[in-house]
């Protein structure tokens, strides 16, 4: 008699949560209202007014798409399950919908005096989401009891060195932030790239 | 031919039922609007002063959860379908969507006058959940008819016991709350705990 | 080299949406502003003032999930798929979508002297998802071309059968509007009892 | 010990999202709010007087679920994974769920002087779209490494000239909007059949 396999009900409910967050995004995308004199002039002034909104918009999105792939990348080599697997994967799924909070704060924001403040918590939450991260794949690989046989040593360290180096520079980013916000934002643009790269590596 | 495994829609629906509530939570995190003098502290008041929907946030994503991991541990052990499962699992779901709404009221009515009826409303609804759960779990292993044979007899006999256990308490705490809100929210919270750790045993 | 079973993204698609429909619902449950002097009095009025959108919701709830039940009830006997299967499908999938609105317009006006408008077009919707469910279930099992060869032809005409007889009485509910709006309410609920134990049987 | 098959969360994921973009179509359609006398002609008034939001509301569920048969078809074709593959995917769905803001967009300038912006926004998010169905299946098809042995070279070829054809036709669409938006909108519609059908062919 077949057992279901153990991952897939967080596989599915992950990918929900991932695409409802990634979805709900475009709800901010609005139409701007009907006026008494329209002219092309004028409404492409008011849409083009509304940049920060399709900037945050891509960057949220890109955003989610990286950490989907990410969690995606984890999940191919997981093949058990555990309490704590569902427990560090429903913490990560938590932080993971407050991203379009944060993105529409630094979007607001930025270029206010407050601007320090908001990019101090776009780069503290991504502290918590590489810690979270951190310890979803700790209670994978911990003692190699969920991982699938035929992932390798290296690939395992590899996967838990990145998220631990991201960590200490998340956390500068978002000490920096004190100092100069486009500092701190920058950096966490360039650890983007970083995760797309490192996303993309075949296991 | 191969037939579908039974249970696979009613997990894949329940899951995407579980991940919008969860995720829709996330919908009151609202970015302070833009004002005409916007300083640090201005902004770092505006967001502090936002805790109890922070801490709703926090509680209904917790509390949706350990639901869905309960959802998870039961129906790992069911492998057949009947359609009184489909109606109490509906049951089930309709009650989860519930959950943000009640948690929203307590939240804003908990320290006015009105707290004893927004903590009854509160408890009340776990006293449904609760129920829902028996009923959900009882048609699943009503003579065993559902049930994965590997599910021994004791593990079924667990989850009925506790469903069972928590229905009086959960009806102590609806009528606590006439004498006092804080001591029905209480024996939720530390129900909620007992949940998370029965929710965690392995099966 | 293993094929995908053919239905499997059409089930979960539509799973997907039933699940977002049937949870959106629950937005409409909304916390009542807090006011400048709250008594318990006065909580309980402004809750049980808004008895028609609970009636909206849970109708509207039930409605769905049975829906739900008679489309899983199909697909559980279908084990290929086609063009005209995804587009009737798909056609069916509107129609769910449009539900809540239907039942938020007779929950609004039926007590109304526009009640009869309404009761009119939501006995019209269903007979448009009965139509609908009818031709999903002809583009199914038209020449037995996508059912599972364990599916006897019993069963298949059976349910061919109902949503055929669902056809004339929505449309009696349709025309019985001008005449009661209440009549025609209560045609469709006696439907929906109907429709509840239909979907029950075991295939 | 089994291997997940590579592509299932890919197609899970894309799943939720078309899912949702279609459904939150719905929540355009609003129930009209209750005025002081209401008459039958009064509230029919009301309703017919919504029609551009029920064109947008078909003509929107229309369009995503054709997009949606494509990525079916696309991805039943697709048997591996790859970076690239996860990557030209997420910039699809990206596009897709831009289609109810754009789409709105037409809806409510057509008929305006700025009706010629609106339908080349609208036209333009095609060419986008059809550049990034162009690029997932150049991802999937590219050397052969993604695609089931079983798909011949033939529907391989006619798949990928299809997106090649579209993307000269959208681009004279947009630029056609110039000189007048109701034909720029007629052609985008025609592709919409011819996408449609061309969806539909078994492969």
């Amino acid at each position: 008699m077949p057992t279901k396999i153990e991952t897939v009900r967080i596989e599915a409910f992950s990918d929900a949560v991932f695409a409802i967050v990634i979805t709900l995004l475009a709800l901010d995308l609005k139409v701007p209202p009907l006026e008494s004199t329209v002219t092309v002039a004028n409404l492409l002034d008011q849409l083009l007014h509304r940049w920060p909104v399709y900037l945050a918009f891509v960057t949220s999105f890109a955003t989610i798409l990286i950490m989907w792939i990410h969690h995606h990348a984890i999940f191919e080599m997981v093949h058990k399950s555990s309490t704590l697997l569902k427990f560090s994967n429903g913490f990560l799924l938590m932080l993971v919908t407050v991203v379009p909070f944060s993105t529409a704060l630094v979007s607001e924001y930025l270029d206010t005096p407050a601007g320090m403040l908001a990019a101090a918590i776009y780069a503290g939450l991504f502290v918590l989401i590489d810690l979270s991260y951190t310890l979803l794949f700790w209670s994978a690989s911990h003692q190699g009891k969920l991982i699938h046989p035929n992932v390798t040593k290296g690939t395992v360290q590899r996967f838990r060195r990145n998220y631990l180096l991201g960590l200490p520079l998340y956390v500068v980013a978002a000490i920096a932030a004190i100092w100069n916000p486009y500092i701190s934002i920058g950096i966490c643009f360039c650890l983007w790239i970083f995760w797309a790269l490192a996303g993309g590596r075949r296991i």
